[in-house]
């Protein structure tokens, strides 16, 4: 699989008339080789990817042998970062030694500071910025990556049916997004992203942030629910409503558009080629009810991160292709009123959408 | 508050003969004006300081007047980033309107693209690279910056308190990490990393992974914890030892050794001024007695990360200096046998070190 990747993107240095690309995004040196530091915003790890060899530049306690975060990828060569030998002169000695003089990087994640000084070091190297390289390799999923997307899903529709169960009058929103969030650590899994949960009024923000909210169950409320969890590395998104207690008809009927605009986009993504009129197509469903726009995108593409490509958008220029993993989210906002969102996370196969999360979607009224 | 941070920043401007500082840091941003977007890592806000005035460039969602993310701090000039006019354009148009020629800007937080995007647009103006400027600013603390980890600490007494209490024979790791996970979400505290339980050998690995790890707690069981959480922004950072049943003469004499060190470390801090001499004494406390120095260095500074300035190393530069907030965490590790650490949050105050975390480090044995 590593294999594969690596493989793929040796390609592409070399369309890019490249003879080495340095890899420094968390994400992109995880799904090259599997490797994961403790943290993804200390910068333990940078990767080099020329002809021959993967190269890692890491510390000791990813190598000691007692160490749970080993790095267990074996066609990896390990240098290894010390006080002495830090991963600027790694990097010299190898370019030196191979005699790399083009060198790609990843200039949507590389710091100007760390391009500084490795400009700095490789004086005979020519280092060419590149962007959206290896998250673009990402987009499309293998076998591997879309079962464990579906697993995590089906985690998510386990996690809603438990939590759906023990929601009642004057539960905070808070309160029900902590037991989400309880779930999923007592089942020794992570969060996509901090749960939403938004009451009513508060529903009809699309990012809601649940942390600084207050809203409560009342009768009548409508409940959005919006989240999503991560299953060995990768994620899922879903948002469903529930209502407590008795609706107005405005209500009913918004939802029942918005159900049905969001499960006839998912069955008819067949007919597209491009992810715009995907957008485009799902939009047209809600306004032609005379209901308003959503001021979001219709999705976004998930896996190693919450959101990736492929944009499902008004904007997007991408197409529709097999492997892809995208959220299908319309919503009805009705300001200082109530808000509604439905989604699902889908899989792009023989050119139909898949949902991956299937947690019912009829009418939830408890 | 951030008047007077702000004012700090614009006399290092003037020092470093600039006219204006571009802040693209996300916990930057947060110290100088208040206001932080949802995710750390998503680029939602940058920052620019003029002489007379703070831009800050975002998006509607942390206007909205609905919105709970909504910004605070009045003083700022809101400059909205939308779909037909980007933070560039907003940028350019400041830096022509106020003749601005010369722009500093984070070098080891600005990404290689985000700084070509920039200077592309701004052709009439340098920008120049700094470093470590504004994390320097913090880490002298203010009464409030104080406060408030100070409150996270006694909240990290009475986790630790309530936790330790649970702990019982043949439960894991993770499952005492969950405990403490638990007890800080339920007060709708967050994490400040995730907490470290680490039982006899694996207590032998000073960064050890609990995510990954099985072990247990057995008779005679030496089990380390080290966690923290964050109030208001703020985080602790404390380590205690539990020992589980009857221990051998070697963990006794080790824990009294390891003890008597960390508290003198604290208590003699007044004596040194430089911070190297601090962690050099508290090592030689240690192997004076013909124990094990520790990999890693005496301490570090704590706050709005967890890692920050000043640096409590063997090769520090940094000179105590009151408002500091740093850890004081010596360790004593045997490999595949045990491990043992004792960590506090402590304050500089009139030059001597004054203990946050307070939990006692009397033998416990449950």
């Amino acid at each position: 699989m590593f294999d594969t990747r690596i493989s793929n993107l040796r390609k592409t240095i070399q369309k890019l008339n490249q003879e080495a690309f340095f890899v420094s995004n968390f994400y992109n040196i995880l799904y090259l080789t599997g490797f994961k530091t403790l943290t993804a915003d200390e910068r333990e790890a940078f990767v080099l990817i020329t002809k021959e060899n993967v190269y890692l530049f890491t510390d000791e306690r990813y190598v000691e042998k007692n160490s749970k975060l080993r790095i267990t990828n074996y066609g990896l060569r390990i240098k290894l970062i010390e006080p002495n030998k830090g991963f600027l002169t790694h990097l010299e000695d190898i370019v030196k030694d191979k005699k790399i003089t083009k060198i790609c990087f990843e200039a949507d994640d590389l710091k100007f500071n760390e391009y500084q000084r490795i400009k700095e070091r490789l004086t005979n190297a020519v280092l060419t910025p590149t962007r959206q390289i290896i998250v673009r390799e990402r987009e499309i999923k293998d076998e591997e990556e879309i079962g464990k997307i579906k697993k995590a899903c089906e985690l998510t529709d386990q996690c809603l049916k438990d939590v759906l169960k023990t929601i009642n009058k004057d539960q905070g929103e808070k309160e029900i997004a902590l037991k989400i969030e309880m779930w999923i650590k007592k089942n020794y899994l992570e969060l996509a992203f901090d749960p939403i949960v938004a009451i009513d009024a508060n529903a009809a923000i699309p990012h809601y942030n649940t942390k600084t909210g207050g809203g409560k169950v009342k009768n009548g409320s409508v409940i959005l629910i919006d989240f999503g969890l991560k299953y060995k590395d990768y994620m899922s998104d879903v948002t469903r409503m529930v209502f407590f207690g008795k609706q107005n008809n405005d209500v009913l009927r918004a939802y029942n558009i918005l159900r049905e605009a969001q499960e006839k986009t998912v069955d008819q993504m067949f007919r597209f080629t491009k992810l715009s009129e995907v957008d485009e197509f799902c939009r047209k469903l809600i306004t032609d009810s005379g209901l308003p726009t959503y001021p979001h995108s219709t999705g976004h593409g998930a896996g190693l991160q919450i959101h990736e490509y492929p944009k499902l958008s008004f904007h997007s220029s991408d197409n529709k292709t097999d492997g892809q993993v995208v959220t299908v989210e319309p919503g009805i906002y009705i300001p200082d009123r109530w808000g509604m969102r439905v989604e699902d996370t889908v899989v792009i196969k023989d050119g139909r959408a898949e949902a991956l999360t299937k947690f019912s979607k009829e009418l939830l009224i408890i």
